[in-house]
């Protein structure tokens, strides 16, 4: 890479944020909708609709039309959708809330990436919401954190769930510990799509879950099929069970933490157990660009969530699992042509089997 | 452009800001700096040396890898500069300025643009800064924002101006108009580049920089060939000059503006008078890859700096300049050799004459 290539790419990164805040803005402001709605409206008319200054609106389209999102008629002024008019209202719904999601939880926020990384907290969410946590404990406290994950969490617990549970075995009466389940919904499902005579699901988190996660049992009618363990998953987890769940969180601790959780869960079975784990994971190329996890997750764990953790390859967790008495059997992840062309995480189901 | 097209590159646009500061923090933490003094250094010994976990350390290092700007050995686990060892240091030094210019001033502004473009004010400026005004007045204030401003335009001042006085003639003895000439440093050189028997420049501005202005002219030793008339640029720039110039700042007004201050500066010209003005413009072709302009400024200006205004094409300026009693003579920009491959904003130079 020569470089003056190095720096040409250096122009691409700087112009990163302000190619994401115009897109978004043009959403915002309501110019995608009424050009849906009435194709060939100048800007002054555009202005009028959604109230802003033709010269704003000309301004911020520029861009639309740039990457032929947008049409525009140098002869009558007129825009009207190019690209984004052949784009499914789902599909466009979908983005937005990954966009929503990355404006409130991450843009302000990574300002303090640095000084993120060098304490271990999240600086920025502390600046913004004076919070210490993650962001998920923010999400329980702050509406508009809420809301914006919530949107997310809500696509993307539908696309990713099904494929999961289609994936997962669960043999007739097994005893399931789903570790760090929450609010124990996952519980919920993991019953209620694999429901056998005698299958038992645990919810071991942390104690202040508990009331949360019987209530969800109670009202879900599951009390009888599923139960709460409460302690600290490095040194409290109970044993006893056929199959652990690891679900959604793994990339978010640090190697040490990581070889903790993996000891609890080898704790938690007999010789043979077996333990599904759930987590976006880097490619082995990573420079493939069909994969920008990489360009989202460092910044978005370190500086805006966690202030810990991040993806990892399939051969580190491989490595990891046999540091912790697991060989790892099975990698399943989703086919390509179902993961949406505008999806960062991409998810895997590593399947491991405890062998001492 | 297909639907998967353009969701692929909103993913493209999704991973802006993050892409952004992974970069620039691997910068602030002294990663990049400490891999050019001892290549081959692991995560664990480049942790030690900053202060920071190896965890985060090989987080932010992926994408560098990715990249190619960083090289990472499998075996050895050793990092070292890949194309950023080959890129000069003040090249660096320029990228990184702006860069620090972006998360200083627009960052963390740029999540009200949508506010910031309804209202016409800055909302990001207001709410970060308790500040009502331009950047480039809160600059004067705010030390944050004057050291990241001042590094870039420090840099920027010495490439632009060098360029703009050499394509600049002024005839012996003229009387020159610096139209908004600010705290009258562009006068002094002007003053000093052009120097000749009888050659005055005034600089016209609010009444405010009268005295920043005319401590400067004497500081420079130059009170007797440059002064400073102070008041409105709509209404009360004064007759009786030969040449007046407009620098850097036509694109921070919306139309209607634009066409006020070429209409006084119209009325400082006799017939035949030259109006000469440097500014930023976009490119005819929209779509050339090799200008960013429309990517940046769009956000830049309406969200973080101005709350108003835009760059233009030639074209537009040229009919502006007509609708102002000009007539667009000639157009020069910089030597595309001349440009780093970093640089976001391309200037150029319009010459017009008064024709009525």
């Amino acid at each position: 890479m020569t470089p003056e290539a190095t720096l040409a790419r250096f122009r691409e990164y700087m112009v990163g944020p302000t190619r994401f805040m115009n897109l978004l803005s043009c959403f915002e402001l309501g110019l995608v909708d009424r050009l849906r709605d009435n194709p060939g409206l100048t800007a002054v008319k555009l202005g009028d609709a959604v109230g802003v200054k033709p010269d704003a609106v000309e301004q911020l389209l520029q861009l639309m039309v740039k990457e032929g999102f947008v049409a525009y008629d140098e002869g009558s002024g007129a825009y009207s959708l190019a690209a984004l008019g052949g784009v499914a209202e789902a599909d466009l719904e979908r983005a937005l809330a990954f966009m929503g999601m990355i404006k409130v939880a991450m843009l302000r926020q990574m300002f303090y990436l640095t000084e993120s990384v060098r304490t271990g907290s999240l600086v920025g969410l502390k600046k913004f919401y004076d919070f210490d946590g993650t962001l998920f404990d923010a999400a329980a406290v702050h509406e508009d954190i809420r809301d914006s994950w919530g949107r997310l969490a809500q696509l993307e617990t539908g696309n990713v769930y099904g494929w999961f549970f289609q994936n997962l075995d669960i043999p007739a009466g097994s005893r399931v510990l789903d570790l760090l389940g929450g609010n124990g919904l996952g519980s919920i499902m993991t019953y209620r799509m694999k429901a056998s005579p005698g299958l038992h699901v645990t919810n071991f988190d942390a104690p202040e879950k508990e009331a949360e996660s019987l209530r969800n049992f109670r009202e879900h009618g599951v009390e009888e099929h599923c139960s709460f363990v409460g302690g600290d998953v490095f040194t409290d987890v109970p044993a006893g069970f056929d199959l652990v769940l690891i679900k959604h969180y793994l990339d978010m601790y640090d190697r040490d933490d990581v070889l903790k959780i993996l000891k609890s869960a080898n704790g938690a079975l007999e010789v043979g157990g077996q333990l599904v784990i759930l987590a976006p994971v880097y490619p082995e190329d990573i420079t493939d660009p069909d994969d920008s996890q990489i360009d989202f997750f460092p910044t978005f764990l370190l500086g805006c969530a966690t202030a810990q953790g991040g993806l990892q390859k399939v051969p580190t967790y491989r490595s990891w699992l046999e540091e912790s008495g697991f060989a790892l059997t099975r990698v399943v992840g989703k086919d390509p042509a179902d993961i949406p062309p505008d999806a960062i995480p991409k998810r895997f189901i590593m399947f491991a089997t405890k062998t001492a």
